[in-house]
């Protein structure tokens, strides 16, 4: 057998998607797996990105401009400037979702061994892209005790050094859905241009803001221009998960110039997906503040009835739809995978995303679980209840097993 | 500012879209540029792809399966087996477009320094392909007097030593047009298996074969399951470029192990340019049948009207769309160039291909083009012409400028 590199072979396994043949094992036996471990939209898209692609005239489909065509980066600059982001479409490069759009950013600033600096709890698939790109994380520890606001200024500056190519954010945050201030946001743009080195944010959460709180962008910032990047997606915003279109923007003309190569090497974004993407930027305001609202409620029921279990303890997300919950458990992994291969309750069971997926720091959030509040609110509450069932199941499980 | 990467800054510009500046300048001007540079189909996608999107009852675009449907898969299979390629489902993984399964692939098997040994002139991105994954591209030149046939076995077995992973192959070759015989697939297929290396051929152009010929796809070699890979593609076969779809085909089950890895990174492939790519599949036998009459009819069309351009000698291509063509000048860029800079006749112009981005070795192919043969006959035709125009009037500027 030909060898395998050892990027491929060391590139981690998905900690979110590692538990999925248990809940196909568990859905052949005829159990229904109420999903809290992915953010899959169940909200419908806007009509008029879905009639746009109905409605289109193209009888084959062309390549389009590598990075992406000139009437939707116009309309997504408009877009930005009602959010207080003054970019023109030279600023914006379409990418096949933000997956491509933080590759093509890694490869652009990075190169084999450099460093980026990330807060941790993560999304779980920064760590793949870093590994793919051999680049290397350096995690900072935000703590679930203050929300997991950004951590103190010095224990990111001492990870600096001349390795450290970008600080990388995600703001709202997935998994924690903490939003970070303007202050903070502003203390870490400085902090990037006296270093020299990129701030990179994924905004793809901006407008989930859940209570009376403003989101700051990243290139809000006056001094940031040339050190300040966002990764932003249509995916959860528009429920376009499927679509794979995103966009990086940033105001330095030589980054975009050179993600441009990156950009032509792949050819183009796909053609269907930029209709619908662009005709969404046509759905009424109304739209999104139903979306937001409906995912407002659903954060309250979760977490009122999380907090009503024994022992649990859960963070207050601000923003996004996920929230962290620490359960009275020793691993939180093996008792997800419990609730999928070794219990059900009245043939209903739920899959948990185990929260050390959102680490690299070995032994970090071992009795943590990501919870998305993705499903509507009477799943939610029956979620909250298998959940509690489940752990009293599985406490009884270990004292017997002790005995 | 802060710095670029290295790898970022060494990526080659798409030599293909170079020149793309000067067409759009030639365009502001009122010139119709005939473009014979671009493999863009004009022709029109299958019915049922378009009609299964427009028929498409999804209200929401959720994440799909990283490997592609299952369905979808297991259709793929079907369509192998009526090539004579015996795999299963589990043999295939989708990817966005046929770039990205290079680009799994050689991140999978490929470290930094590592090299690829590939016959040229090559597909000018596989240079962008193997320089983004740190691979270095090792070229054996094949011929033009040759129609670009494989070169000799010596001089491949000569480049391969311990850093070499992987020999790849277009076949049928863009941009020669060259389709390589069951004799060479075979040889190649036991010298990849002798050194316990891959063999990876992207077969993107299958069906446009030109003639009495039969293609031999890799995988129909006995010998070579645990060393082949094909990279395919749903944008040519049906004129679905912008739909970003293809596949990575092996039977080594660890290297489609490894890519799943890749492909859970990035979620999954485009929604909508899937529900195409299936329906694709149950289009009639009779519209490819159409689809490659058409371009054989193109094919001796744009021939026949090169060859009868004094001093214009012009390979026969077998398969694919394209062709290579010597022209009676030094320097085949600076002649594109000058055909949108400088030239038009009755307000029309030509857009070539210069063939130096299809060379990795320097100084290669410094009077050749690559010409498509994707637009309609009448058009070729009248394109043909502004060309023998263009050589003349090119011709008669350099004369004067010698005076």
């Amino acid at each position: 057998m030909p060898h395998l590199s050892k990027r491929g072979t060391e590139l981690p396994t998905s900690p979110i998607r590692k538990l999925v043949v248990f809940s196909d094992e568990a859905k052949a036996r005829g159990i229904e797996v109420l999903h809290l471990n992915i953010g899959q939209p169940d909200i419908e898209a806007p009509k008029a990105a879905l009639e746009a692609v109905r409605n289109t005239p193209l009888k084959l489909l062309p390549y389009g401009p590598s990075q992406g065509e000139l009437s939707y980066r116009k309309k997504l600059a408009k877009y930005y400037s009602k959010h207080q982001i003054e970019v023109s479409s030279e600023d914006i490069l379409v990418t096949t979702g933000a997956s491509e759009a933080l590759t093509f950013v890694l490869n652009s600033i990075c190169d084999a061994g450099d460093e980026i600096i990330i807060p941790e709890p993560f999304y779980a698939n920064y760590n793949g892209f870093a590994s793919a790109a051999s680049v290397k994380v350096v995690p900072v520890i935000s703590e679930f005790n203050s929300q997991f606001q950004l951590p103190a200024l010095e224990n990111i500056n001492e990870k600096i050094n001349s390795k450290t190519k970008a600080i990388l954010l995600c703001n709202p945050s997935n998994p924690t859905g903490y939003v970070y201030s303007q202050s903070e946001i502003s203390t870490l743009c400085e902090l990037a241009v006296s270093h020299n080195i990129f701030l990179i944010v994924d905004e793809v959460y901006r407008e989930f803001i859940h209570g009376d709180i403003e989101h700051y962008s990243v290139l809000q910032h006056p001094k940031g221009a040339a050190h300040t990047v966002i990764i932003d997606s249509v995916s959860k915003r528009y429920s376009l998960c499927g679509a794979r279109v995103g966009c990086i923007v940033s105001k330095n003309k030589a980054l975009i110039q050179n993600l441009l190569k990156f950009a032509h090497l792949r050819l183009s974004p796909p053609t269907y997906a930029l209709i619908a993407s662009e005709a969404a930027l046509d759905a009424p305001d109304s739209y999104l503040e139903g979306v937001i609202a409906e995912y407002g409620k659903r954060r309250k029921v979760l977490i009122e009835a999380l907090e009503q279990i024994p022992e649990v303890e859960v963070s207050h997300p601000m923003g996004a739809f996920y929230c962290i919950a620490k359960l009275p458990v020793d691993d939180a992994e093996a008792f997800s995978k419990f609730l999928l291969t070794s219990y059900q309750d009245q043939n209903q069971t739920v899959m948990l995303a185990p929260a050390t997926g959102f680490y690299s720091t070995p032994g970090m959030g071992k009795n943590e679980v990501r919870i998305a509040f993705i499903l509507n609110s009477d799943k939610l509450l029956r979620a909250a209840k298998i959940l509690e069932l489940g752990l009293r199941a599985y406490k009884k499980i270990q004292l017997e097993t002790l005995v």
